[in-house]
């Protein structure tokens, strides 16, 4: 087959992304090629492709929320034939054989894991690249399995909204008698919402916005708190064993804190940066709470949450679009004016 | 017997503490009378007699690293009889009837529980009084049991240095093959590492001192880094699955983060109060870590702390003052001037 696939690429810091041709490698023994029929577009892509985080080598390929169909397979791969549903996402290499890949947590490889763009291949040293393409080239086991049942456009949005979201609930034990709070309502919040609701716990939706209520309710909170009422705050002193807050940009935390119970748990899965206003360490140290951070999982944990998804038929409010429409769903993501997550269709590059 | 005992009592914010003479309450059915032979100097003592924290009710007896012997109990007491060596924390009773005293968690209590100092008494309502007194009366739920083996002067501050920092470590489940790290070395600190030492854990101390180093060594750490130099911090990145930050004022705890080892966790025992500089959450979310705070512990930890320490012959390094001399060990203390833990003998208080 041609290495040669379509894809788009931002090429600089202020260029939009436009086609490009990138060449794939050919597929190694434990390879699995797989042909991109969705990809979702998560607000790294976004930061990514405009080097918002300084780290950006041009051109970049985004794009995590992999879902394909398996074309072909290296000589020994085991896992994975020719038509299977697959998904691909964040991750497409580790070292392996560190204390984290040996836990599964490859995310936290003590070498560095490879992402799936902007990394770089540990075999040929080549630079790694995303979703944003016709087809991806991946180690069969950095692949997982899309169950047969989910619709695959909505089961993109899993491979990185899913996992970020799933990881702090399995991480807290989260299910049946456990209260779980979520502050914020977008692509990981509606997701957080879903799947909290889903392991069984009873589930709080912390918002600014009066009018998300109905929408949240749909999405599986049983209760919604406006976090900018002093008086619905206080109703809900001590009451969850865990917040996952799951805003991007700077915001405070202390009016949060006092709503966990004694031992209770705030991860931030959105936010990176400094704390501003000063998190205060008196109610954490009185309550012996914790503020954690989560960076999405490893591929058991990601297998785990596809087949949870697939029992309980969960997947990702999207809005489809089209490959060559990508650079005005960033603009609207920026205006957060999106529900839940934006899905490439990617029989539009490839019609293109 | 006569209720009234000798004690020492702060009276006003700016008064030294002085004589007082205290009415002990007469036994009722399950409470234990103990005659105090020790008890340990905490920092709280001097933030609670001076209103530091803004809700001392004065007069102010203080003291909770209380250390006697039997000499009465009531009715209904099982587990104690005269002539037991014996031991009262912070706490003195709690609701007993929610979730946290249910999980023998009574710091946590939701009603909030009595301290041993500055409370109020769940019966009669009368203000609690500490320990810089002769005798002390409380429900035998609240005494522990002090190892025969174990000097009593010395395992006066186990009541609370000793179970603030257990706490930690026994929830990160320290043990052999863990690495922790402790950071400062006064009443706290020492205590961490003799603790985390006899877990089996491979310890270190962070300190900004130098010449700490051996006492350091002595007490259990392995290792010592100094925490201004940039070169051994880098030395130590991704270490440690736990670091017990005793630290009693404002620091910055980013160059502590990156120590962690991936879901590694960072516990204020010490600092209560806005964390500037602001904490960066970067490092946190990229590597799963968690930063808490950790209240004291409940009676059934602390029991089991007593008994970890009878085993392991711990006790803490103590120096011995008079009751009058406590005005001079307030200010001592203020200046970290004393290894580790400043005890009163209680017989000078009796004879004076």
């Amino acid at each position: 087959m041609s290495n040669n696939v379509r894809a788009y690429a931002a090429t600089s810091t202020t260029s939009p992304l436009g086609p490009y041709t990138l060449a794939r490698r050919a597929p190694r023994n434990d390879d699995v090629v797989i042909d991109i029929l969705y990809c979702g577009v998560c607000h790294s892509d976004l930061h990514f492709a405009r080097n918002d985080w300084g780290w950006t080598s041009y051109p970049v390929v985004p794009g995590h929320e992999i879902v394909g169909r398996v074309i072909a397979v290296g000589a020994g791969v085991s896992k994975f034939k020719v038509g299977d549903a697959v998904g691909v996402g964040c991750l497409v290499d580790s070292c392996g054989h560190c204390v984290a890949c040996e836990q599964g947590q490859e995310q936290h490889c003590k070498e560095g894991p490879t992402f799936t763009y902007g990394g770089v291949d540990r075999i040929d040293g080549t630079p790694t690249h995303g979703g944003y393409s016709e087809k991806v080239v991946v180690k069969q086991d950095f692949v997982v399995r899309v169950p047969d049942n989910l619709d695959l456009k909505g089961a993109a949005p899993l491979l990185c909204a899913g996992i970020t979201t799933w990881s702090p609930l399995k991480d807290a034990n989260i299910g049946p008698g456990k209260k779980v709070a979520v502050v914020g309502l977008g692509g990981l919040g509606h997701m957080a919402l879903k799947l909290a609701n889903a392991l069984g716990a009873e589930v709080t939706l912390f918002t600014r916005s009066p009018g998300k209520e109905a929408d949240a309710r749909r999405l599986g909170a049983h209760h919604v708190v406006l976090s900018t009422d002093p008086e619905q705050m206080a109703a809900v002193a001590g009451q969850f064993d865990l917040i996952v807050d799951t805003v991007p940009y700077v915001h405070d935390l202390n009016p949060y804190i006092p709503t966990l119970t004694f031992k209770g748990k705030l991860t931030l899965v959105g936010y990176l940066g400094p704390l501003e206003p000063a998190l205060n360490t008196m109610p954490m140290v009185v309550s012996g709470q914790s503020l954690s951070g989560s960076l999405i999982g490893g591929i058991p944990a990601t297998q785990e949450m596809l087949d949870f998804c697939g029992v309980h038929n969960i997947s990702s409010d999207i809005e489809v679009i089209k490959m060559e429409e990508i650079n005005d769903a960033y603009e609207r993501l920026l205006k957060a004016d999106v529900k839940y997550r934006f899905v490439i269709d990617m029989a539009s590059l490839k019609q293109g």
